[in-house]
């Protein structure tokens, strides 16, 4: 069978999430593969933009909350989503943090934050300040995590104390009671 | 003069301003500090104790906002200083969002922008999630704008259109007004 993009996406996405971000070289996947290193470039360009298409599906396999939610409760929804979905890989945060070629403004799922934002009747620049505290929000804290989480497996810092999941918890409704603050029409 | 704490910290700062995170190596930074390896390791254990010590400073480096200001406005003013300090260097976002040892909370930081919210009367909790939304949001922002210029200084990526100072003011109002209303007693 002929090596595929698929293939060659979702063997590196496997590979960074067995071994880390640091440990994927084109080298290791193209042997991972069983083709010669050349057979992968004829599918993505550089190793740069292979990271920045795995950070955008990535990104894009956050499901859309339920339009039948409260819109408040539909962004706490989608911030909670997001960090698991960056959680359920090695150094997902990073990818996504340092990876991504298009802008979160492009992507389905800041599309989704500020659809969810002006079905609430506020304006563009509203939707779009909102779009970027939410999302610049979750993947701070989650790479923060993540990156806390890794010195600790290599015992260069001792584990946190405290519950991680109420920490998110409280500092994402900060964010969303801002976003709902800010989408009113008399917000200053 | 014999080697000082202080010469690698420097040194190492230095490094990574002029040639960015990726290009510091111990070997690198004795060379430049005109040692052998083994005399930087007296001073500092290992690189990632380094970077950690470097993104601690960093983050101390930002000043305190004038107490006089009225409590919102010191924490943009904070916002804004961290993301200016975090902008001075070449991948100071990353070093900061991937390389501090301690935590936010226990940083300088941390516990200036909890004080900010705890002199409007807010509990601890509060003042907790506010800081925690705040630094996560300002390091998170920057660090995709670092991120990104980088892509486009190696070619791998368009300027993005707009005016980042513009998209994150409208962004930090939208946490900083989460903030004031999260910190009233009536919040729910």
């Amino acid at each position: 069978m002929p090596l595929t993009r698929r293939d060659v996406l979702d063997t590196a996405r496997r590979l960074v999430a067995d071994y880390g971000l640091g440990d994927l070289t084109m080298r290791r996947l193209a042997f991972e593969l069983g083709v010669k290193p050349g057979a992968i470039y004829w599918h993505v360009p550089s190793k740069q933009a292979l990271l920045a298409e795995l950070a955008d599906e990535l990104l894009d396999s956050v499901p859309e909350p339920s339009p039948r939610k409260r819109w408040d409760r539909q962004l706490l929804q989608l911030g909670t989503d997001l960090r698991a979905a960056l959680r359920s890989h090695t150094d997902a945060a990073e990818l996504v943090a340092a990876g991504r070629a298009t802008s979160l403004a492009s992507s389905q799922l800041g599309k989704s934050v500020m659809a969810i934002v002006q079905r609430s009747g506020a304006g563009e620049r509203q939707a779009s300040a909102a779009r970027d505290a939410l999302l610049h929000f979750v993947i701070g804290f989650t790479f923060d995590e993540q990156s806390h989480e890794s010195l600790v497996r290599h015992g260069a810092s001792p584990a946190r104390l405290g519950d991680s999941d109420r920490t998110f918890d409280d500092a994402l409704a900060v964010v969303v009671r801002g976003i709902v603050a800010s989408a009113r029409p008399s917000a200053s």
